[in-house]
């Protein structure tokens, strides 16, 4: 029996250095193509495993010692994944991180449409507009990903999560996340049809972050780091819950606060 | 500082500008004077207001706009501090800040000696020895301020609370927290003494971190982001507890950790 056999689909070094470094950098470039940048042996493999769609992969031989790095890189060529082979030179222009890891992929972005998910896909759905830091969106990526959270509903195109400065802060859970580009006219439109009540977290809110019952499947809206919720994410939150603060302070780190937010729901989901 | 030539000790510019310099950037210069530099209206107030110790204020009259900001630094001129005015251009060549405030300040570093703090002196203490990133050892002090925590029982001297990037992630909780600096040795004999049970956070640890019973005024262990507690850390607590997690996460950021634990001791602290 013979398996289906794929040519073996080398790049040209130039063009492939070129397209990573563009994706890595450029915004623009990346929306257009839909296409963005990952490196490191843990993003390669978790890639791998939740068979996010590979453009290109970028290996060098000499960097890349991971042996399940290697193992799945072979196997992706073996399936007719187009890939480079790099020196760690060529390999340190395109990378990052603070070891260059010798494995690096160029993976198709992956937007799951409004109308296809549901209110209770997971523990909780965060709605996003401005997050002024990509460290701190990253972590909120990250903390939903270790509460079962579905993913994250992001108005207007203010956010890239296919950011490497994002991704990186993820630790992994990009891959596990699903994301969704909307306008508050559609997001509207979709809590009323679902019979969705909105959570917003606010210092001047009425209830107690500790006191509230939250519904199965909560749905959050997080602010701007400064700002909070401008007026139209208030209109769509049903209720409005306040972190207690202490002392002086009058605020939190955003990614801190919509922790807070997505591990009470998780602890009071599990105990009471 | 040199340059005292006036009844209200005006600072020669260049030299004022250098030690600011020199107390932003170089972490040795910083320990070697006791000295650091903070800059912006919020900062200036929360530390005038809490009475640290200025050594200097460097002023731009055509950038401070903030009434209070001016008042503050008037009455400070007043009472003997040294001081100077810069130029938006000369301004801007120490500050850091997005837009410059045209208000920054030499402080004197306010250290605690461990034989004076009390385990009862706030909700919590937390303990550190490495911390990667300084926006999350901000991000830790900013959250501490917040539940109403002591302060920070620093191991060795790898953490510098002083420096710049941490003290802009905590928002002016800089201005209320305690910070010591000592060695496992002491550390060791002071929690024996004042029969004092650290808790350590762990993703192998045997306690559910909402399952966990607090005691009145907590001691707290963090360890670095990547590695977590080493060995020398864990043998100093009594309890590990365990952050819960689903589906493949297998840690959180450092800082949302370390918050989640403070909040935890808060809630169960309000609501048992």
């Amino acid at each position: 029996m013979v398996g289906v056999k794929h040519a073996d689909r080398r790049l040209n070094v130039e063009t492939a250095l070129a397209e990573a470094q563009k994706l890595h950098s450029d915004r623009l470039y990346r929306d257009r193509k839909g296409l963005f940048f990952i490196e490191g042996v843990r993003n390669f493999i978790q890639a791998s495993d939740r068979n996010w769609e590979m453009s290109a992969i970028l290996f060098s031989e000499k960097l890349c010692v991971a042996p399940l790095a290697r193992k799945l890189f072979r196997r992706a060529r073996r399936k007719g994944i187009p890939w480079v082979n790099l020196t760690p030179e060529q390999f340190r222009q395109v990378s990052r991180a603070d070891r260059a890891s010798g494995i690096a992929a160029i993976l198709r972005q992956h937007w799951s449409p409004l109308q296809q998910i549901s209110p209770q896909a997971g523990l909780c759905w965060i709605a996003l507009e401005t997050v002024r830091s990509s460290g701190n969106f990253g972590t909120l990526i990250r903390t939903s990903e270790a509460v079962g959270g579905a993913g994250f509903i992001l108005i207007g195109d203010g956010l890239d999560p296919f950011d490497a400065n994002v991704i990186r802060a993820t630790m992994g859970g990009i891959f596990r996340q699903k994301f969704v580009r909307t306008t508050y006219r559609d997001l509207k439109q979709w809590l009323r049809r679902h019979h969705c009540e909105a959570i917003g977290a606010s210092p001047d809110g009425a209830i107690d972050l500790h006191r509230f019952h939250y519904p199965s499947s909560a749905f959050l809206f997080l602010g701007e780091e400064r700002q909070g919720l401008n007026p139209r994410q208030r209109s769509l939150c049903q209720h409005l819950v306040r972190i207690p603060m202490q002392g002086e302070a009058d605020s939190l780190n955003l990614a801190v606060a919509g922790s807070l937010l997505m591990y009470e729901i998780l602890r009071s989901r599990r105990l009471d």
